[in-house]
């Protein structure tokens, strides 16, 4: 079972490192930026796990690790 | 124009980190945990683009910034 877990700021939580990449991008001449986040993309592998086994594993997961909810919000896709 | 840029470690690179959070995973309990890889992902907002301008705009920038097409890929998804 293969999941991916994307993790990006919540709105309205500075993000500075994205600000950098947007102004690296407009140095770079992409005046057509308007706006830069940064987020996390983690890809699990699973073993041996019922769709709905591993959506209740992986919400543990982003619970206890992979996120952090006080600024961060977090999404599961399960495939195969 | 919304875009999310997913670049992610080609397959057969290193993960050191990706292999940390896996120890941690599995030492918080989660035993089924098989691979875990790290990535990462940038939301952009462009403006004034058609989708095709934006989609070469983008792919531009993951080239020349956004990621390391030597060990890394990258997917663009590009949103309204």
């Amino acid at each position: 079972m293969k999941a991916r877990v994307t993790v990006t700021l919540k709105a309205g939580v500075l993000d500075p490192q994205g600000q950098a990449i947007e102004g690296s991008l407009k140095g770079l001449g992409f005046s057509g930026v308007a706006s830069v986040r940064q987020g996390k993309v983690f890809d699990l592998v699973l073993d041996g796990a019922s769709e709905e086994e591993a959506r209740i594993a992986i919400t543990q997961m982003c619970e206890k690790l992979l996120a952090n909810t006080v600024i961060e919000n977090y999404a599961v896709e399960i495939s195969n």
